[in-house]
């Protein structure tokens, strides 16, 4: 059945269904909620911490391809952006809100697809979904907006980066750029390897507990790598007013990475984006007692130094300087 | 200067500039905001009352025409629907994200032009932009979230229209939908009939202080027209379980749609949508006290009946039913 043929109304009947389908209404954070899908906006209870709100928005052959990307993968990874940016504030995520623009001839069970990819990854952060819009378009888009809370003590930020404080990251840079390479030039590798670079590329999974992590241990700067290393370091520095020096060979990338793309797999890490990994900085104590709790990696890559603000220096083991190709994506840029 | 050659950031810092500017940061909504654009989410003071949170998406030659509206039109207009969706609820409208995807050669000073259409209506609302994002996109799409709060014993919903209340709205209806027609077809009408019809489309004006004004009053059930009256007051119908009784010629047309309209004037009252009033019932009283209170014009055009649920009855003087032609703007819909 196509979209054009259920309606709109019918459209919005059968995603209201789905987002509270084998969800118990009467515990957090249904039970909160005062209003969802059905009437003009979704209403909650407020309470007394730090409430979050973010949006992001993915776009059909902007920032997907149905080419390498089934629907349910869109779904998810949309979903994933959004609880990312809640992740990089230290919080704890709660609602969201889709909007989601459609051809009229999208099959309905592409949309459910869709839908599915996005409810699974929310309910596994006992996040709901709870309202939204609904629109006919040239291409897909997804623009989802998370709400979320955070301790009133204060959150993650950009701009609280101090010299001296050590940079870290979670988890394994490139995997998701490695996997979008191999799904665009159907790449062959074995079943594992395959399987690790699609799934990072696909179905990324938010920082939410090491975000609360980081936090808890005294943690203040912090942001999820959406854009490249590079790209969102430099986010970082120009907000704290501050520069760092990264040791490149400290990057940790999957051996898979490593094995498949050989000296390009450091290019992949500082450039390729979307792995939705944490990039923060704080004293060698706070990375320790992370490192003891969390359960993904945790790397140091480098430090927080004085000099020209907004400028990381990259440097290889024998401290000479090194050149990347390529700084992270930038939307609108030419070429 | 081309969005592509001042780059996403670029484009990030003129708009987190624009937000801010004029504003006197030190006053409501801007005092209770923990961190504003320029980090991974927004962050603000929570309350204790009920929290609204609204998102709407308007794109290119689905929702607007650059034909018929500017850039700044644009910007209005995709604010006024979502702080329409406040009003509808009674709530009191306070934070704005934008997701603005646009085409790479889109000019900034259309993109200045659009957010100061956004930002002007906000500002005579005490509405914030804090956060958003941007994007390349084959056509425009503006997609906005907006938070709110509502006092706790309540808030205005679809689904409390009762048998033997009245059903009003207010100020006039198919005034958006003539000035749509008016400039598709390049109508010639005399300079106020123009601008009234105009404005009326372009910078439709949204009912929040009457919205709050409807709740204090004693108001249970509300909706926004953006659909049309029949589509919209479906809605209500469906959600509440009950029918209505509508008398067409007690329908609000503004005179200069009568005059230019003639007898079309009521069919796009009808099925126009985009008016933003607000479609309410209620009590006689409460309507009296509301009309007596209210600065635009409060019109009783019915009152809710027992019967199918959903449907509506339309009448004319003479107690005749009457069938309009068109029901109200569906997406998806084919033809």
């Amino acid at each position: 059945m196509k979209v054009s043929e259920l309606g709109e109304f019918g459209l919005i009947e059968l995603l209201a269904k789905m987002v509270t389908q084998g969800e118990d209404l009467r515990v957090s954070p249904w039970r909160q909620l005062l209003i969802g899908i059905g009437d003009d906006t979704a209403a909650f209870k407020g309470d007394s911490s730090t409430q979050l709100v973010a949006t992001d928005c993915l776009i059909q052959d902007v920032h997907f391809s149905l080419d390498t990307a089934s629907f349910r993968a869109v779904g998810w990874k949309a979903m994933a952006a959004n609880l990312s940016d809640i992740a990089a504030m230290g919080g704890e995520a709660r609602y969201a809100l889709v909007c989601l623009a459609l051809p009229k001839d999208t099959e309905v069970d592409s949309v459910s697809d869709l839908y599915s990819g996005m409810i699974e990854l929310a309910q596994q952060h006992q996040v709901a979904i709870i309202g939204g819009d609904t629109s006919s378009a040239p291409v897909v888009m997804i623009s989802i907006t998370i709400t979320g809370s955070a301790p009133t003590q204060g959150v993650l930020t950009r701009s609280a980066a101090k010299v001296g404080d050590q940079v870290a990251v979670t988890g394994f840079l490139g995997t998701a750029a490695a996997g979008l390479e191999m799904l665009k030039k159907k790449l062959k590798f074995d079943a594992k390897t395959k399987l690790a670079m699609a799934d990072a590329f696909l179905y990324p999974q938010p920082r939410l507990i090491e975000g609360r992590l980081l936090l808890r241990c005294g943690v203040k700067a912090a942001i999820d790598i959406s854009d490249g290393l590079t790209s969102d370091l430099r986010h970082i520095l120009k907000a704290s007013r501050v520069s760092a020096r990264i040791e490149v060979e400290r990057i940790p990338i999957h051996p898979a990475v490593r094995a498949s793309f050989y000296n390009r797999a450091l290019e992949l890490a500082l450039a390729g984006g979307e792995d939705y990994e944490l990039l923060f900085t704080g004293s060698s104590q706070a990375i320790k007692k992370i490192r003891a709790e969390a359960a993904c990696a945790i790397t140091v890559i480098g430090e927080i130094v004085s000099g020209e603000a907004g400028e990381a220096s990259l440097i290889d083991t024998g401290g000479r300087p090194y050149v990347p190709g390529k700084t992270g994506w930038e939307h609108f840029a030419t070429g």
